[in-house]
């Protein structure tokens, strides 16, 4: 008996979880032959592929992947004037994508990720272990030294209150990367063979009122628990600044992730970054996030939002408000930003309304 | 030359860290034979043994140990009524050794830790490790996701602020264990089989407003920043409640230190936990503070401590002030306690006056 159980067991293929409830969101500007390393994890789940740069570019998708992919001419005739929203010639664009979703959850992986091992050689499911983030609660109220308190073979320890330990919500998962680190240009710069080796088996809840540097290159999140305050700002093509997308986002997101008592959490899953991007062309990019990165950091640390702001769209307007009036003065930047913001909602409120909004057109399935 | 030089370097043996600036400061009831374990890095660091229970009782230090140690009768003595802030039948009268130090460093440890072994095998030094942790900064204000980024191979991550980079001294320096974890008695009523397998290769710093769980067993801190905050409370004999004096002294210090502008760090290094105390001897010490920390827990949280708080002294002072006003409601306990937090911060003057205080004359070398 037993072991006819365990035979039935084997011969069928478990359902991969959430594999109707996630999307895969990809931004790229190339031939998504990355896939084939991921394809014993994603293949099962669909993908929103946001093609960047020129749109008459044919981008190759490898066999089997179920797909729907936008270029800038799709979201351009999609969102009509609201396009403005959506950074070009930036990876900030695979905000599109989180907008197109009809799912409950979004996985967002870049396309020069591969797939890490951990440190008993065993390819890591980056997917599967964001699932398991997302699914189990978060603990920002108070500190547990043992780290995940859900985790096998792990608890909240002496002297965690009783009252704190079923947690909140998951909205965010933020993995990590190994080889590559996420530095900014003037690290890169200073620590061009820093190769990150480090394998911290540990998730942690980030705890209420500490924001975080959430990149964007290993990330999952409830996308009906947060969706809306997940836009990755104007960025790229004709914008002073690039690479502060995922950071805006993150500052954004655990405002309100702390206002709404929901949870973000970091750490595992690691993935393999294969390629350090060019520090010169990231200064570029950079150098205007570094200085006013020092004023939008306590002006996220101090932002406090009314009680009446019971959503996350109107909490995202809020912040919009208070973005226009307190950054708006560091430069002009800040004003069409926050503009961008209000854009953004009405965008993401037109194609998520309960009525259902304009069909895309733009599933392909192989 | 490259050779002679490596050749001296081997035959001479480094000086260990702090050698002259740290005591360890060791509670106990029984001889001492697990400092034969702790031999190669332990031994050249003084240590102060505070023996708790019956004073006739002799403790077997192994030879080669230079130590100094304290029963009951000479706390009595040092302290005279003072001695009252000293718990009796209980490991929190190990506070009485952070007193009677005169160094800046202070490493505590239970006499049922031992060393443990890294992934790799090599044994852990676990002292290493934590002055390693009180020697760099700490990073309170903002989280970095690649953990502690004054560690080998580690960096400040894209997005966080430079103004911050440069990180605030180092208070505490919590570490971890792995075989027995340091769970309540009802966890361990509940599992009674499990064990902490998971070395997480990690240091980080305790974001400023986040309270913590902070553990006894395994515990470093700086004297001259935080030593008069480490008071381990009324526990033991007498006391309706045990197993709280590090919780106690951990809620505090964290307060203070947020105030100060000081770090307290958690993670590595890992010692050995050997067994297991008594669940059902925990549940009866442990069951008021089971109920009460669900209030003492909030009123830290709340804890503002007003701006010529400017020493350790002052807003411990202002603390059981606090204390007495907001927990003295939850039981008369308290009001016992913050009169006994009073009385050790006298104590800790007197003893630590600069005009030398008095004599001790317990330092025995063998």
């Amino acid at each position: 008996m037993a072991s006819a159980a365990t035979d039935t067991a084997t011969s069928v293929k478990p359902t991969p979880a959430l594999k109707d409830e996630l999307d895969i969101v990809i931004p790229t500007i190339r031939n998504l032959d990355f896939l084939e390393m991921w394809r014993p994890f994603f293949q099962p789940y669909h993908l929103i592929i946001v093609q960047d740069g020129d749109p008459t570019k044919n981008i190759n998708v490898p066999d089997g992947f179920d797909y729907e992919l936008y270029n800038r001419n799709d979201i351009n005739k999609i969102l009509g004037p609201k396009a403005s929203c959506i950074s070009f010639k930036d990876s900030a664009c695979r905000c599109f994508g989180y907008m197109v979703s009809k799912k409950k959850y979004i996985y967002t992986i870049d396309d020069d990720c591969f797939v890490a091992n951990d440190p008993s050689g065993k390819p890591i499911n980056a997917l599967e272990q964001h699932i398991k983030n997302l699914l189990s609660p978060s603990t920002p109220f108070f500190f547990n030294t043992l780290y995940d308190p859900y985790a096998d073979g792990a608890d909240f320890v002496r002297g965690y209150p009783f009252s704190l330990r079923e947690g909140i919500p998951t909205a965010v998962s933020h993995g990590l990367w190994l080889n590559i680190p996420d530095y900014d240009a003037p690290t890169q710069l200073v620590k061009p063979l820093e190769r990150n080796k480090r394998y911290v088996d540990a998730v942690l809840t980030i705890p209420k009122g500490t924001l975080f540097p959430m990149c964007g290159m290993n990330l999952a999140f409830d996308r009906d628990l947060i969706g809306p305050a997940m836009y990755f700002g104007l960025m790229g093509d004709g914008q002073p600044i690039g690479r502060y997308d995922d950071m805006w986002a993150g500052w954004c997101v655990k405002v309100i992730c702390d206002h709404l008592g929901l949870g973000v959490k970091t750490g595992l899953p690691y993935i393999w970054h294969s390629k350090a991007s060019n520090p010169f062309v990231n200064l570029r990019k950079e150098y205007k996030g570094i200085f006013w990165q020092e004023e939008i950091i306590p002006f996220f640390q101090t932002a406090v939002l009314p009680k009446d702001c019971t959503t996350v769209q109107k909490c995202y307007i809020e912040l919009s408000k208070q973005v226009k009036e307190k950054l708006g003065k560091v430069d002009p930047y800040f004003d069409k930003l926050a503009d961008a913001m209000v854009t953004w909602i009405d965008a993401w409120d037109e194609l998520n309304s309960t009525s259902g909004g304009a069909k895309l057109p733009n599933s392909r399935s192989k």
